[in-house]
C-alpha cells in the first residue's frame, strides 16, 4: 500500500479533516473559542505522509493533522516543560518544533543530513540531536531552535566522526549518548549549553547501536552490534567508568540485521527487575536491578521490538518484527506468564500507555489506524484514522527522566 | 502575624496584582492573547486568605490569584487529566475546581460539614472526597461535580459513623480510604461510580489517621494512631487481607499529638528502599521494601514532616515540626547521609520538586514567601511572595498514580 494506495488514503484523510474543521472541532483554526490545556494531548507519527497527529486521549479523538515535517522513518517526539511544544526528530535531519495548541508548525530547521533522535535537558531549555551525518550532537535553543553548540563524535586519532545513538537526558542538566563506530559513551554536561563539557567512556564494547537509561535516570545501558552483551554505566559514579553485563545477551548468535534489532529506549523497569527484549530471540530477558544478571526468560510470539511496562509495573505489554508483527502480547510482571495474546492487525509498530495506565495506544501502520485497548478488560475501545501510523508520544513525556 | 498584618500584607499583594493584570501578564484577564498550556503550572494554597496562587514552573513567577475557596487548613490539591482544573479539598467540606488558564473557580460546591483531602481516579471522571463530618466518602463527576454517590463510613453493629482519613487512588479506577474510628481500611471500586463497590479490610489496628500508596499504586500503607506500627494491604492481592509492620515504628512511645504526627501521603522510595518520617522522633526511618522492615535510622533536626524524594530517586528533603520548622535537611539516599542543612525561614510546611527535579519549590509560611531552590547547587535561585503559603501542587501530579 504504497503509492497511490496512500494517495487515495491521504486524500481521504484530508477530506475528514476538512470536515473537523468546518465543524470548529479542530484546535488549529478554532482560536480563542478553543482554549484548552494539553496534559491529554499527544502526537501520532504518520510516516508516508510525513505529517503528525494531534489526538486527545480523554475524547480519544483526534485533533488536528500537522503537515510537512519530512521524512519521519524512526521519527521520534519530546516535548517542551509547559507541554505546549512538541519536538519531532526527522531521520532527514529535520527538527521540527510543533504546536499543538494551534496544530501548525512553529519552527523547523534541517539540521543535518542523516539524524536519529533527541532529548530534552531537564530544565527544558535544550534540545540534544543525534546525528549520524555528520556524526555528532547538536544543541539547540528549546525556544529559539536556535544552535547552541555542535559537538562532532571525533574518535581515535585521524579525526573521523562516528554516527551517533541512544542519545537520552539524565538529571543534572546532562545527556549521554553512544558513538556506534567509535565504540563509546559520551556523558554531555550543558549546564552551560553554548559550552557543553564532554566526559568518554572508551572501549565500552563493539558498536553499540542503541541506549537508555533507567527511569530513574541512573543507570545508562548500550546494546553492543558487533559483540554479546550490553555497556552500563552508573552516572551516580561516572568515575566507575563502564562495563560490560548480561554477557550471555544474544547467546553467540550470528549478528543479526539491524532491522530487527529491538528498541534500548524502552526498558520496562517493574519491583526491581527489568523486561528487556531479547536481541533475535522469541524471548523477553528478566533481568535483576540489583545484580544485573539475568534472572528468567520468558517464551514469546515473536522476536520483541518494544516491551513497555504499564505505569504502575503491573504488565508489560509487547510487540514484535516481522513476520510476528501483527501480535502483541500482556506480561504479568508478578508470574511472568503472558495473561493475554491480542491480534490487532498488520503491522503493529509502537504502543504508549495513557499516564496512568488505564489505557493503552497502539499504532497499526498497514491497516492505517490507532487502536485504544483498556488495560485491565483487554477489549478495544476506541479506533481512530491514521495514515501509515508508527511512534505515539504523549506530552506526559515532559516529565519523565530519560526519554 | 493574624489579622491586621495579613490583611495589609495581603492589600499589598492585591496591588501587585492589579499591577500584573495591567501589564497584560495574568492569564486570568488577558484572554485570546494568552494561548498557553499548563505543564509547567501549580498552585500554591494560601491558607489565610482562602486562596490559591497559580504559579509557572518556567518563569518562576506568579500568573493569577483565586479567591473565595473557604477554609483551606490542610487544603491539598489533584488535577483533571488534561491538567486545565485543579480540584481543591478545603478543610470546611469545600471542593472548588479552578481554572488554571482563566485563574477563577469554575465550580464550587460546600459537600461536606469537615473534610480531609481527596483524590481522582485513574481515568480522570471522578472526584473522590474524604470527609469527617458526616463520615464518609462521596464521589463526584470531575466535569461538572454533580454528586455520584455517597458511601457512609459506617461501622460495628450500631450505624456509627466514622471520620476518613488518607484517601488515595489506585489503578484500577480504585480509592483506598481508612476510617479513623472504625480501625478499617476500604477498597472502593469506582469503575462504575453511581454504584461504587466496597471490599473492607477491618481489624487493621487502632485508629489508622493517615494513609498512602506506593508510587506504583501496589502497597497502601495507613499509620496508627493509637499503637506502635503500620497496617498494610497489598492491592495486587486484597485476599490477603491487612497486616502490621513495623512495630517498633513509634519504639513504644506515648502517643503524640496529631499535630506533630508526620503527612504519610509523601513516603519517598528509591532503589527499593521507602524514606519514612519516624513519629515523634527526630529520625528519618529506611525500609526495605522486599521486608518491609526497618534497615536503618538516620538522626535529622527535628521530627519529620514531610520526607519527599526528588525524581530521579537521588536525594530526599525533609522538613520539621516545631520548634525546628525554619529548617530543611537533603539526604542522598545512597549514602542515607544528610549532604545539606538549609535554613529558609520560619515554618517551612511544605516542599514540591519541579517534574524533573531539577528545582524544589518550599512554602515559608511565617515570611509569606515561596522559595525555590536548585537541587544540585543548593543555591536559592527565586522568590516569590504569597499570602501565608501552605501547600504548593504542580500539574504534573495530574499524571502520577497514588496521590
Amino acid at each position: 500500500m504504497v503509492g497511490a494506495g496512500v494517495d487515495q488514503w491521504v486524500g481521504a484523510v484530508m477530506v475528514r479533516y476538512a470536515a473537523l474543521i468546518a465543524a470548529g472541532t479542530v484546535v488549529a483554526t478554532a482560536g480563542c473559542t478553543t482554549l484548552r490545556a494539553t496534559g491529554d494531548l499527544g502526537l501520532v507519527v504518520e510516516r508516508a505522509t510525513g505529517s503528525v497527529q494531534v489526538v486527545d486521549t480523554s475524547q480519544r479523538a483526534p485533533l488536528a493533522q500537522i503537515t510537512g515535517l519530512g521524512d519521519l522513518s524512526h521519527a521520534s517526539v519530546v516535548y517542551s516543560r509547559d507541554q505546549r511544544y512538541g519536538y519531532v526528530f526527522g531521520r532527514d535531519g529535520g527538527l521540527t518544533k510543533v504546536d499543538l495548541l494551534r496544530g501548525r508548525v512553529d519552527k523547523r530547521v534541517v539540521q543535518a543530513g542523516n539524524a536519529i533522535g533527541g532529548a530534552i535537558s531537564q530544565d527544558g531549555r535544550v534540545v540534544a540531536v543525534s546525528n549520524y551525518q555528520p556524526g555528532g550532537v547538536k544543541l539547540f535553543d528549546a525556544d529559539s531552535l536556535a544552535l547552541l553548540a555542535e559537538i562532532p563524535a571525533t574518535f581515535g586519532g585521524e579525526g573521523k566522526r562516528s554516527k551517533v545513538v541512544g542519545l537520552v537526558d539524565a538529571p543534572g542538566r546532562r545527556f549521554v549518548c553512544s558513538l556506534y563506530d567509535g565504540d563509546e559513551i559520551w556523558l554531555i554536561d550543558a549546564r552551560d549549553p553554548r559550552k557543553p563539557g564532554v566526559t568518554k567512556f572508551s572501549g565500552v564494547g563493539k558498536q553499540p547501536y542503541d541506549g537508555t537509561v533507567t527511569p530513574d535516570g541512573r543507570f545508562y545501558i548500550a546494546g553492543l552490534f558487533g559483540e554479546d552483551g550490553l555497556a552500563l554505566v552508573d552516572l551516580w559514579h561516572p568515575d566507575r567508568g563502564a562495563r560490560r553485563i548480561l554477557r550471555g545477551y544474544g547467546r553467540g548468535e550470528q549478528a543479526l540485521p539491524v532491522y530487527k534489532m529491538p528498541h534500548l529506549d524502552s526498558w520496562a523497569m517493574a519491583g526491581g527487575r527489568a523486561f528487556v527484549p531479547a536481541a533475535g530471540r522469541h524471548e523477553v530477558l528478566v533481568i535483576d536491578m540489583q545484580t544485573w544478571k539475568e534472572a528468567a526468560r520468558i517464551s514469546v510470539a515473536g522476536q520483541p521490538i518494544f516491551v513497555v511496562a504499564r505505569p504502575d509495573g503491573r504488565q508489560v505489554w509487547v510487540n514484535y518484527a516481522l513476520p510476528n508483527n501483527d501480535v502483541v502480547q500482556v506480561i504479568d510482571t508478578e508470574t511472568a506468564q503472558i495473561v493475554k495474546t491480542l491480534k490487532p492487525g498488520k503491522a503493529v509498530l509502537h504502543l504508549e500507555f495513557t499516564p496512568r495506565g488505564e489505557a493503552v495506544w497502539l499504532s497499526v501502520r498497514d491497516e492505517n489506524r490507532v487502536e485504544v485497548y483498556d488495560t485491565e478488560t483487554f477489549e478495544r475501545v476506541a479506533q481512530l484514522t491514521a495514515a501509515k501510523p508508527s511512534g505515539i508520544f504523549f506530552t506526559s513525556r515532559a516529565h519523565r527522566i530519560g526519554l
